[in-house]
C-alpha cells in the first residue's frame, strides 16, 4: 500500500453555497456512476437528526449511489417538517441526477433546532446546474462547520484506490458536534461483506477516540464500493482500517482547543472491553485532561480514573503506569526519580503516550484523546443563540 | 425542626497542625465519650486509599467511638508501608485516648502517591497533649484541602441534635478530590437501623451531585449516634436527609471555579434510575457545562445529553424542556419566543433550574451540578508536582 492522490474510479464530487451558512460552502454531493455496494454506521444518540432514520432505511439493502450533505443546520429536533424537508431535497436531487431517491444517503450538521431554509435550497436546485467534478476539494469544504481544515486520506490497494473524507472537531458550530465520514473505493466488495468490513474498521478507529464524551446527534460513517477492481479482501480490510484510523486521528488532531494528543494503551487486561473502558475512563477524565494541558505528570489522576472504571478487574499491587518509556508507578509505589523526566517529556511532545499495564490478563486496547484547555471552554461557552 | 447551633451530647473535637501541610491544620479528631452505633459509606473507586479498607473493617460491627482525619496527603497508592503507617497512627491514638483501635475510623485526603510523614506524626502524638473541645471549628478546619470554607449544618430533632460536617470542592490539592462527611447525633439509633438510615439519606443527597464526573479514591460519609435521646425514627430520618442534602449542596456551591449551580429535574421517566441517569448525563456534559458558564440557552446540548443516556426510553415528540418556568422545547419544536427571556434568566440567577419532562412514566429525580469555567481549567492544570 502507498499513499495515492487519485480518487477511486466511478465517483464524482460537488460542493457549493446554497444559503444555509452566510457565505461558506454548505451543500455537498458525492455521486457514483452506478449503484454501489454500501454500508454505514450511525450515531447511537437516540435524540438523533432527521437524516439518521432516512439514512438507515436507504442503506438497509446495502446499496447507495450518492451522498448529500447540508451543513450549518443539523436538522435535529425539527419534527415532521424537518423530515419532510429532507425528503424534498432527496426528491429534487433524484430527479436532477436521475438516480433513485432510495439510493441517496443524506447527512446534516450544524445548529440544533432551526428548520433548514428549504425554499432557498429548492430554488437553488431548480435554477442551478450541478457540475460534478473528479476533484473532492469542494465537497470536503462543503461539509465543514467549525473544523480548521479539510481532512482527507487515501491509499492504493492493488489496482484499486480507497479514499476517505471526514469532518469533525469536537464541537461544530458552537452548538453541536457532528462527525461525518465518507469512504469510497473502486474495489469490488460483496454485499454481505461490506457492513462487517466497515464495522471492523470503525470499531478500531472512530470508536476509540473521544474529544469531550458528548455523542453527537448526527454522526455518520459511510463506505461505498463502486466495484471496478478485484482486490484481496484482507488487503482491502487492512487499507480500510488504516484509512479509518488515520481519519479518526485527524479528527482528534483538529479537536477544539486541544494542544496535545494523548494515546492511552491499557495492556494485559482480562478482556478487550475492560481495557477499552479503562482507557476511555482515563481520556475522558476532566482531571486527567486538565493535567495534560498543564504539562503536569499527575499520575494520581490516572490511578483515580482507572479505579472508577466500572467492571475493571485489577490488583493495585501489579499495576504499572508509564509516560512514554518512563515508569511512574509500579509495585504500589511512586517512581519519584522519573517525575522531572516525565514533566520534560510532556512539555516537549505534542503526542503523549501513556501505558497502563494491569498484569491481569492478555488483552490490550488503545484509545486516543486530547487535553482540556481554556480555548475549549472559550469555544463552547461563547454565546451562540 | 429548627437550625440549632449546639453540638450533640457526647462528642468532642480536636484539630491541629502536625506537619503534613506546611502551616495549616492537618490533623483532626472526633471523639465520643462512649462507643456509638455507627455506619459509613465509602468511595466505589477500586484504586482506593489505605484508610478505606481499614474503615470498612472497623465499622463492620456498627460501632465506632472516634474519627481521625489527616489532610495534605491522601495515603493512596502507597502500598504496605501506607497501610502500616495508618495502623501506627491508630495505635498511638487508641493508647492516648484509651479507646479500642477497632473503634476508630481513619480518613485521609490530599495528594496521591507520597507516604505520610509518619515519624513527625508519631513524635507529635508522643509529645503533645490532646485537648478535646466541644467546639467543632478546629476539626472542620483540619480536614480541609483546597476548600474555600468550612461546611457545617445542624438541626434539632425533639431533644436530640444532629450535626454534619463536610469537606470537598471537586478537586482538592491540585491532585485528587475527596469528599469527607461526618454526621453526629445524640439521638438513639438501633444497630440494625443505622446503615439503612444513612444509605437512604446519602442516595438522595451526596449521590445526586457531580462536579466533574471524577470519583475520588477516599470519599467517606460516616454517621455516629451517641444514644442520649429517644426520638421518632421518621423525624430523625427526615432531619438526616435534610442535613445530607444541605451538606451536598454546600459541596457543589464550593465547586472549583464554578459560577452557577444547576438543578436538573427529569420528570415522568419510566424509572427513577432512568431519570437519574438522564439527569447525570446532562450535568456531566462538558458542552452543557460550558454553555451554562457562557450564559447560553443552548438547549440543543440538553437534547444531545438526553439522547446519549444509555437505556433511557423516551419519545422525542413528547419531551418538554424548561429553563426555570420557560419552555424552550415541546412537541418536537423550539419555542423560539422564549430564547431572550431564558438568556436573561441564566444571566441574572446563580441557581439555574432545568426541567426535562419525558411524559413517558411517573418517576422523577433531581440532580445537582455546576458550570465548567476557565477557573476550573486553571485550578486543575496548574503544575502540582
Amino acid at each position: 500500500m502507498e499513499v495515492y492522490e487519485k480518487v477511486p474510479k466511478g465517483f464524482q464530487f460537488y460542493g457549493t453555497h446554497v444559503g444555509i451558512k452566510k457565505k461558506r460552502k454548505d451543500f455537498g454531493l458525492i455521486v457514483a456512476d452506478k449503484v454501489c455496494h454500501a454500508a454505514a454506521v450511525f450515531t447511537k444518540n437516540t435524540f438523533c437528526g432527521e437524516c439518521i432514520p432516512i439514512g438507515k432505511d436507504h442503506v438497509k439493502n446495502t446499496e447507495l449511489q450518492a451522498v448529500v450533505v447540508t451543513s450549518g443546520i443539523a436538522n435535529v429536533a425539527t419534527g415532521k417538517i424537518g423530515r419532510e424537508n429532507e425528503y424534498k431535497i432527496l426528491e429534487k436531487l433524484a430527479n436532477k441526477l436521475t438516480i433513485e431517491k432510495e439510493n441517496i444517503l443524506p447527512s446534516s450538521t450544524g445548529v440544533i433546532g432551526p428548520q433548514l431554509p428549504i425554499e432557498r435550497i429548492e430554488n437553488f436546485l431548480d435554477a442551478e446546474p450541478i457540475v460534478l467534478k473528479e476533484n473532492y476539494e469542494d465537497f470536503a469544504q462543503a461539509i465543514l462547520t467549525t473544523d480548521n481544515r479539510i481532512k482527507v486520506r487515501s491509499l492504493k490497494v492493488g489496482e484499486a484506490t480507497i479514499l476517505g473524507i471526514v469532518k469533525g472537531s469536537g464541537m461544530i458550530e458552537p452548538n453541536m458536534a457532528t462527525m461525518l465520514s465518507y469512504i469510497l473505493t473502486d474495489a469490488k466488495v460483496e454485499k454481505q461483506e461490506i457492513y462487517p468490513m466497515l464495522k471492523i474498521a470503525v470499531d478500531q478507529s472512530f470508536n476509540t477516540i473521544s474529544i469531550d464524551t458528548d455523542t453527537s446527534t448526527s454522526d455518520t460513517v459511510a463506505f461505498l464500493a463502486s466495484g471496478h477492481h478485484e482486490v484481496k479482501k484482507t488487503e482491502l480490510q487492512e487499507a480500510l482500517n488504516q484509512i479509518c484510523k488515520g481519519l479518526a486521528l485527524d479528527v482528534v488532531k483538529d479537536a477544539e482547543g486541544a494542544t496535545k494528543t494523548m494515546f492511552v494503551t491499557v495492556k494485559n487486561a482480562e478482556s478487550k472491553e475492560q481495557a477499552k473502558n479503562a482507557g476511555k475512563s482515563i481520556i475522558n477524565s476532566p482531571l486527567v485532561k486538565t493535567a495534560l494541558f498543564g504539562h503536569d505528570p499527575n499520575w494520581g489522576r490516572i490511578a483515580m480514573a482507572l479505579g472508577k472504571t466500572e467492571g475493571l478487574i485489577f490488583d493495585q499491587n501489579k499495576v504499572e503506569i508509564y509516560y512514554g518509556q518512563y515508569p511512574i508507578f509500579s509495585t504500589n509505589n511512586e517512581e519519584k526519580q522519573n517525575i522531572n523526566k516525565i514533566a520534560e517529556y510532556i512539555e516537549q511532545n505534542e503526542d503523549i503516550y501513556l501505558t497502563v499495564d494491569l498484569h491481569q490478563g492478555t488483552e490490550s486496547f488503545e484509545v486516543i484523546g486530547c487535553d482540556l484547555s481554556y480555548e475549549y471552554v472559550k469555544i463552547n461557552s461563547d454565546y451562540s443563540t
